[in-house]
């Protein structure tokens, strides 16, 4: 578990390390400014905050590193608020590499994962929960799921919290004033307001409900096409490729007996494996390839399972697969989803069931924030039973009712990182990207 | 091939698509600033050139796509001296994506590969050997490279051409005068200057001289391990990998009959592979191995064949390969390069020697400009040729010796691109990375 710390000087590559047309380098703590200058051509106390400032970076010793822009935040305008710095190099290895090791000769040190992030939350410049959404827009594998995450970052989801909070805090008053009769004896001019407490309960749910399909959308689903040899499975597979080829991934494929790709069923990220190529054979080699498959199956999200119509091969009976007939210009199956990958045919039909599949029991809502994290869930619901929980003792006492409420009111400070401890936030920044 | 243009709105990712913290995005022409405006909540008109802007990119229906910092560049201060903006964003994928998609919406199109450096070189920012320079930077595989390039994009090649055409200036100004006496006649006072014109000759040479050793540092080498089952491939493979475990690419090797990896031999950078796990058997797996092992030799621009001294195996009768012994702890071979991967002994001497192999017939100086560039060595060559044609025409007249020097300076004119047709333009810079 790495040590998280504020204004001891940090550095991180925010780019990837490969080779580009610009890398970015930033810098964060108490004097990196000062630290860097010796360093730089750029006159970097003449120029103001955020300024881009155009020299060549040096090691001290007349040998010229790289030319580079350095942006300059003065304490308070950079993304953790303490004085930092971004360099925009080259974006060649070596370069990177004698920029690092120049700051770390200087005595910046290299970031652990999320202590960018973990600064500007320690310094208030956001709550937990748009600490955590910088991480979900990095991650998120969709642009709905980006779309959501930015939203939370700009705080929808710490304002749900405020508002609840207030409208806790507000039972809480009503009954403080309650709390000054007797410790038993409820006066008759008091009710337990099941109405408010039930629509911030509905809220909580239709928050939580979001989760599932958030995580769809971010993270993606394992999609398999199996069937018989020339069944049509690669057919479809292309077919669904190539409806989305702007965002097949650029990773490289090895070598395995199932090939595989990113694709994009009407929004929804999936990981699209083809078993073609397996035929039934004794051969060892097969025999390999054909127990992966299974392995493959049993982890996914969805199976396709397609089948040649002029063939005797019948549906599976296992229902959560989804059965496609193919050939649908040689052969139209009646009643079934069937699609022709020369025509075209029937493959937004194919689509839709896949998404449909994809989506059962997911729910999506415009009207509520959609959280993506499972702390966030964690710490919702625990929200939402602590409410449960004073309805249940409605008639047990205002002071009972009072307790299940300030649990609710902590709950709710743990969610935006109010009362939250130091290893739990550790926990959750180590979880970042390096650089953020 | 790509048509380039100037002007005309371009934009580019400048950072690998891949997610990552921050990403840069990068656009020039004509009002690019004012075009960008209506969809940046930032106020860019308020703010000076080379400030960085905060605010949220949207998609002009109410849409955030990300939280970003914009820099703004007026004309004549950006990279292409054209008008011009930089965004960096969250490093996400479907934010990438979004925002590529408004650019292209509002008029900006994708730059071609070098697009950016091609204006910069037709705005006058640089010339040709400072354009070639940039992406020298970004392909370089060592410091070495990298600190060479830098030099060059600092203008070292072109005030050395700048100087030589400064000097043939001057020859030919003597012989204009002699030019106005007649056309046959050489008058007693004149002599071909043979000792400027030789030491401008071997000061190309002395440049040009620099290609072969650039290029290994630049592109780095092939380096094959060889030798029986058990000789010790692999722990030399490894020792040679520990020794420089800090620029091991990150590359994922996919499943082949050998390993690689990168690796760096007194600063040369290299590819070495490990042709392990081989074994001469009758198996036709194993035969195809053999087949590929014996096809990384032939390309390979070092093989070392490392012997087990207790085995009765000799050294390859190929004098271009490196033998070395191992298992020096155990028993050592008098007279030869041995080493033990116990112990650590002789492990730099068998790097001196690689690196010594490789470096064979290459010339390093330090007190001329290294190239790195094919189009640079011909050039320069081509000015080479003219002056030596020149000395051997120096009793042939005036109007000979004057014609070579012409076609010497045309040749340094095309060499900094003072005279370089649209073609060989658009040739050379297509060969850039996106985003330069």
């Amino acid at each position: 578990m790495p040590c998280y710390t504020t204004g001891e000087p940090i550095y991180a590559l925010a780019t990837p390390f490969s080779p580009s047309a610009i890398a970015v380098i930033r810098a964060s703590g108490d004097n990196v400014l000062s630290m860097i200058a010796p360093y730089f051509t750029g006159k970097i106390a003449s120029y103001p905050s955020s300024h881009a400032i155009h020299g060549f970076i040096h090691d001290g010793n007349g040998r010229n590193i790289d030319e580079v822009m350095l942006i300059k935040y003065e304490k308070g305008h950079g993304y953790t608020s303490e004085e930092a710095f971004e360099i925009m190099s080259h974006g060649s290895l070596p370069v990177i590499r004698a920029i690092e090791n120049l700051l770390e000769s200087i005595g910046i040190r290299r970031a652990e994962r999320g202590e960018f992030t973990y600064r500007a939350f320690m310094h208030g410049r956001m709550d937990l929960t748009e600490a955590e959404a910088v991480e979900e827009i990095v991650r998120s594998k969709s642009e709905r799921a980006g779309s959501e995450a930015l939203s939370r970052l700009t705080g929808s989801i710490k304002r749900e919290a405020d508002d609840i909070k207030d409208r806790i805090l507000n039972i809480l008053a009503s009954l403080e004033v309650q709390l000054d009769y007797g410790e038993d004896e409820i006066p008759e001019d008091w009710e337990f307001p099941y109405d408010e407490v039930d629509s911030i309960i509905s809220r909580l749910e239709a928050i939580i409900s979001t989760y599932s399909a958030s995580r769809l959308y971010s993270e993606g689903a394992k999609v398999v096409i199996a069937g018989r040899t020339n069944a049509g499975k690669s057919s479809l597979y292309n077919a669904l490729l190539k409806e989305n080829r702007a965002i097949v991934s650029s990773e490289e494929g090895t070598t395995r007996d199932y090939i595989e790709a990113d694709a994009s069923i009407l929004g929804i990220p999936v990981r699209l494996f083809d078993t073609a190529g397996l035929r039934e054979t004794d051969g060892l080699i097969e025999k390999e390839g054909i127990r992966r498959t299974e392995e493959l199956i049993k982890d996914a999200d969805l199976v396709v399972y397609v089948i040649d119509p002029s063939s005797d091969d019948v549906p599976p009976a296992d229902e959560s697969i989804l059965t496609v007939y193919s050939k649908r210009d040689i052969k139209l199956k009646d009643g079934s989803t069937s699609f022709s990958s020369m025509t075209g045919e029937g493959l937004d039909e194919v689509i839709n069931k896949m998404a449909e599949r994809l989506m059962e029991g997911r729910v999506v809502s415009s009207s509520v924030p959609s959280i993506d994290s499972e702390r966030q869930r964690d710490n919702l619901s625990a929200v939402l039973s602590a409410l449960r929980d004073a309805e249940a003792s409605a008639s047990s006492g205002y002071d009972i009712i009072a307790l299940y409420l300030q649990s609710a009111l902590e709950s709710l400070g743990e969610l935006t990182g109010m009362v939250t401890g130091e290893d739990v936030l550790e926990r959750l920044f180590s979880s970042f990207c390096l650089g953020k």
